[in-house]
């Protein structure tokens, strides 16, 4: 049986997602191309401008949209950009980002389960990005999110699992898909991320300033995929103490 | 051009090597094939036995030996042991292993720079493990080393780059290949290793005792994969403090 | 000038507060005598107990008692209990703890905003429990805290700082005294604390169950202590890779 | 029965040692003073200056120096250093300090040995600084070494404890005061050296280059002192997992 990630009753092979942002066509060229990614975030008025290359038209067949909300400060103004999205032919999935500053822009998680509570009743396929907290992941479920989607460092600050404590919880306690997003700097950590038993991770400014774009959304794929069998096998026993002979042979001449 | 690992002038595709220990032909056959290994440790009395299943014959054709000297308590022994592996057909690469003591299994670094001059002047391929230590690697290159085996940890320890801050000083201060050996417990462990610039990573006890060993022999070369790639391209800055609208067009509605 | 913590416009000369939960008599007295603590926890209902041993009786002279609303798994309920606790005499200074599950004890944050504006808007001196969040720390300041409590990692567990990006951002951004609580197990987790900015640490359990509860009390205090001199007087810069030589004089021999 | 580290037959209070380098006696002033040092290091040749302050005037009585042969970089030069340094009556310690390159300054292990042999064997009581390893310290101990002196990180960078997992292994392993030298930056640090059951920690370069030299002193002291009594008391569990009430009363109100 294949491994699959599931959303909305839909189903990836991938575990990549591309995430809005430092956006250019060879980057989503890479991430679908190279990176193997079957959903791309974009933010809607991206696609809802006037610009002379649409980026909408980019877009390779079979690769599922995953709009954002991103500009929202409020619980309101998410559910429009949504149902505006749906509506300009961006299909059923939404990722809510609600966001009250330009410093850090770490989520507002009471918004984002009103939110998510108001889009999920409407049919919307919800992926809320979070700030880590059990209590507010509890929520979302209960308001109908498809996955969560918390944060693993400041978004573009490439400083990887800096939240592992509290993501290791909600993978732990939650019986929804945990998404990790923001932060992940390197294909070792987003290794770590599905180590740790994460559903999926999405990028965007690790693979967009790298020095060769398609390469690194290689190496993210390669990543993603090693460390999604490394859970799904079991890893080993770590020692606190001590060292242990991996050789039984091991012994000393005589 | 592609990029390859050369060692003793051979040229390898594959940069994860099969370490010595927790054998059995399943191993063996999971880190060829599923691994992708060109390298496979022994050690070298295992091939000597009279067991009824002589592990040579095990090894397929192309993949090339690298008996270790593992037992051996000092250089003389090392030497000892490296000639004999010659003469009974394992080939010129040699892993200068000694060790004093069972409870670590550290290497003894001044006896391994013995050994290593030695080999080195009969025309071995010596690979030395030793302690981090960037005195020792040094006089392991003018001794004629192929490349150094740092420790990350403990050997079938699992603990991963406990080592780091000197294998990186190493990395960037010896001009040979440095090869990561001892204590990766997962595939994201391997990938940062390949990210800081190892040339390649041994592994044994993360992959015989994982739930599925031969997944996990793909979980490994994928992320050795992935770190190399993703080293060769090189890494977008990291952020202290703050984060990074990653989207150009981030702003709040109007 | 002296360095003076204040809360609700009084000022304290230790940052080093006893967290309520594994008390015994012992505790208490060595937290004050040995650790310096003149803030001392109380989970409400022990005071309120009919035990033969009343705990209040044996709180010392000068100590500010701050009662928490533990137990409490609304908003309604924490105000309820701050309330009896003020009618009781326990003076005006809370700890709104609001938990909805017994295996981490995550503060719901939602709940504890609200509890906080209607307790701040009372005349309490409130000191809010929370899991950190930028925006919520905000929202709790904008409500009338005098402090943010946020967890360094689960309560109990002796993790130390897991939490400590987030717990720097909320010191960076928020103008309040920020007290790092629950999570911190050993002097050097708190004095790491207090070189980041933290205003004071609270702590029980790490004391609670050690070898020897006076001495490890004491241990807190000297630790805090050093941490935040540290703090006040400046930090050198950290070399990110080679070395100093540290002695102008150094140089080799001739 | 008191506390004491003994050196050589000599007993200190005082488990935090001034390290050579970036010296002025204002810094000297503040080690002893609000540092509480007793044992000051002092590379020879400042003694031997004829600078119009000579260092060694200002050296407080009951202070023992320890001379280090900083310059050496062979044995022969370190045990050349040490006998002009007792000639000139600056006793009977040295610190064995053995480096072939300026740029991180590390110590050669093998020279080390040789000069610690050849010294201790002309009754100096011998501290010799070392690159971390389980096998070196051993031989250091059998040449009749008083206490080894691994590094954290390299001199000079603040980066703390780099090599923690080796300088566990020599604190569990060898039968002699572990003295944790170069690159510890900050209190936290040093106390969390402690904790881990090193004897004395020496640092130079955090305190020379703080804002307030004397404050920064007194802080190494506190957290030097509180990282011994918490490993003097011993330390409570980790979880590794999930949190516990610490509040024997907690549970849900009725």
């Amino acid at each position: 049986m294949e491994d699959k990630l599931v959303l909305g009753g839909k189903e990836f092979k991938s575990r990549f997602i591309l995430g809005s942002g430092k956006y250019n066509l060879n980057l989503i060229k890479a991430a679908v191309e190279q990176g193997g990614a079957e959903i791309i975030t974009l933010a809607l008025r991206r696609a809802n401008t006037q610009e002379s290359e649409n980026i909408l038209d980019y877009i390779p067949k079979g690769v599922t949209l995953l709009p954002n909300t991103s500009g929202a400060r409020t619980a309101e103004e998410a559910v429009r950009i949504a149902r505006l999205s749906r509506a300009m032919g961006c299909g059923d999935f939404v990722k809510v980002e609600i966001m009250r500053d330009t410093k850090y822009l770490f989520p507002d998680n009471q918004e984002t389960i009103k939110a998510t509570e108001i889009l999920a009743s409407e049919g919307f396929v919800v992926l809320p990005y979070m700030n880590p907290d059990l209590n507010v992941a509890r929520d979302l479920q209960s308001a109908g999110a498809a996955a969560v989607m918390p944060l693993a460092a400041p978004i573009g600050s490439n400083r990887g699992l800096a939240m592992k404590a509290m993501i290791q919880v909600l993978i732990d306690e939650i019986d929804l898909p945990i998404i990790v997003d923001a932060g992940i700097g390197k294909p070792s950590q987003a290794c770590e991320a599905m180590e740790m038993g994460a559903a999926a991770v999405m990028a965007n400014t690790a693979i967009a300033t790298a020095g060769d774009v398609p390469e690194m959304a290689a190496a993210f794929k390669l990543g993603i995929e090693a460390g999604r069998k490394a859970y799904l096998t079991g890893m080993g026993r770590v020692l606190a103490r001590g060292g242990s002979a991996s050789d039984p042979l091991t012994g000393f001449l005589r």
